[in-house]
């Protein structure tokens, strides 16, 4: 009986993987470092060997195992090429294709970002609900929707790519995708860092965050010590992502919003301050839509990875 | 063999009906005044009569009809109970549940101008497409969304309702859904007449709009003219259209736009506006999705509710 699957994220400087029932009890979960040396091409039969290693010391043969699902930071067609990651050297490498030869089994993977946002919907804070929009609030901002109990993927992968809704016709300043004004320009951890050092320069407003290198959790932190600076930057954040956020409610109405990410360390002030704007701008009967935060912190991507290949067929 | 279904369009004045086979072939279409004495109680029972009448003419027996789709004007619970109907005055009136007694057919149906975008997608300019986004430009925006081959229905039926996207945060006239600001305070027929009566309010520009009651189409007569005023009007009509569905784009990424509804009688033309802006304010790798105009034209109520029967679980 297929009872097993294993969920690998590809880090820049760590590969997670995590075994699973196919059912959603994590059985272990473990590390390997990332041989970036001669473009990466050392990775996929590390993990390779590191899945048929640990199968070995389980006692669990192929034939138990449904498949592995993977994450990557970089742009992954649907058939599974990883069309570019920067960070690991790759550019159209057929990982799918790779990891399946490797290891005999079948592989499905995705942007590490889009698969982070279903493991909540697998094992985590959106587990159980059928439409969902998840958030993952860090360098950039990635997104999933699920509408009806499906992931939905657009036409050619970029459905969920909520990051890059146009919020702000008077941002002057390019946003990475080559648009300007986009909602990850504001509400991602960069975004916020860079607000806020942007605030910094312009004002002589007193500030915590004064002469140091400060991260988007430090801005939270402030906002919660009474900063009037952070304040004012956590207010931009929660203004475009609420206002991003309510136009997708009206075009998928997901029960919930799921907020997950480097910035959603920061707690529950966040939601704060998007409900705020969020509130002003959607459509009245779906003001009170819950927002929630992720709960699956670090082990998103291996939940990700696994729940991505259970789901997408 | 179950090959036949029906699609009824059930408006304030008629009542459309079409008889099709479920491959999509249109047999026959027809009309009914709508009865609309005593709170419409006689309505149903017209469409029941008169379905049964075109079954023994035809001679069709129940058991080669897989089932009947309507469309209705106003709020329709998932469950088939007409909320709210204002033409019609009906009011949490249990439609699919008393049409299916009536008539002892399956029966299933929902807000016209949600189903009416559905025809297009069975039979008409979006047929073949995967994903799809449809609009219905008349005195309000209805839309619908099809992604992998289904229409995305939202928590409580919300999904689609693109003409409620906030566009416009200067906004002070509120939208009948009782925000402010909304695509469809803009872009909808109703909001195209608004904008041109104000421009002709506020200004000495001579137009041929001058002195009459005017309907959208005629502002767009007046653009292709080479109108000011009216190419003011047509600017501000895409600007707004084309800003909601670049936010739409990046959360669900259809192949292409389908519009349709009043407003895109008045041809390409409209295209051109709504691409124009939909184009300065999408996600660069998404600014060529194709837009095209609805074909089916007045049958698109009919089609449309017999597709809601027969694509909706």
């Amino acid at each position: 009986m297929k009872q097993y699957c294993f969920g690998v994220d590809i880090g820049g400087t760590a590969i997670k993987l995590g075994l699973f029932e196919t059912s959603g009890e994590l059985v272990e979960k473990w590390m390997l470092p990332t041989r970036r040396e001669q473009q990466s091409q050392y990775v996929l039969l590390d993990i390779a060997e590191s899945i048929q290693q640990k199968c070995r010391g389980k006692g669990i043969s192929t034939e138990e195992i449904l498949g592995i699902g993977y994450g990557v930071p970089g742009i992954v067609s649907a058939d599974g090429v990883v069309i570019r990651s920067g960070n690991l050297e790759w550019q159209n490498k057929p990982v799918t294709k790779e990891l399946t030869e490797l290891t005999g089994l079948p592989v499905k993977g995705g942007n590490d970002v889009n698969t982070a946002a279903l493991g909540e919907w697998w094992q985590g804070a959106a587990k159980g609900y059928e439409n969902v929009v998840m958030l993952t609030l860090g360098t950039g901002i990635g997104g999933a929707v699920i509408a009806d109990g499906r992931l939905i993927i657009g036409a050619t992968g970029g459905a969920g790519e909520i990051g890059h809704i146009h919020v702000e016709d008077a941002c002057s300043i390019p946003c990475a995708c080559g648009g300007c004004g986009c909602a990850q320009q504001f509400s991602s951890a960069t975004g916020v860092v860079r607000m806020a050092g942007e605030l910094l320069a312009e004002s002589d407003i007193p500030s915590i965050l004064r002469n140091k290198e400060i991260t988007a959790k430090d801005v939270f932190d402030a906002v919660k010590a009474g900063g009037a600076l952070a304040k004012e930057v956590a207010e931009k954040f929660g203004k475009y992502l609420g206002k991003a956020l309510a136009t997708v409610v009206v075009t998928v109405e997901p029960e919930l919003f799921l907020i997950g990410g480097g910035v959603s360390k920061a707690g529950n002030i966040i939601l704060d301050y998007i409900r705020k704007y969020y509130k002003a701008y959607a459509y009245p009967g779906f003001r009170n839509k819950p927002f929630v935060l992720a709960e699956l912190g670090n082990d998103a991507g291996i939940y990700g990875a696994a729940a991505y290949f259970l789901n997408i067929e």
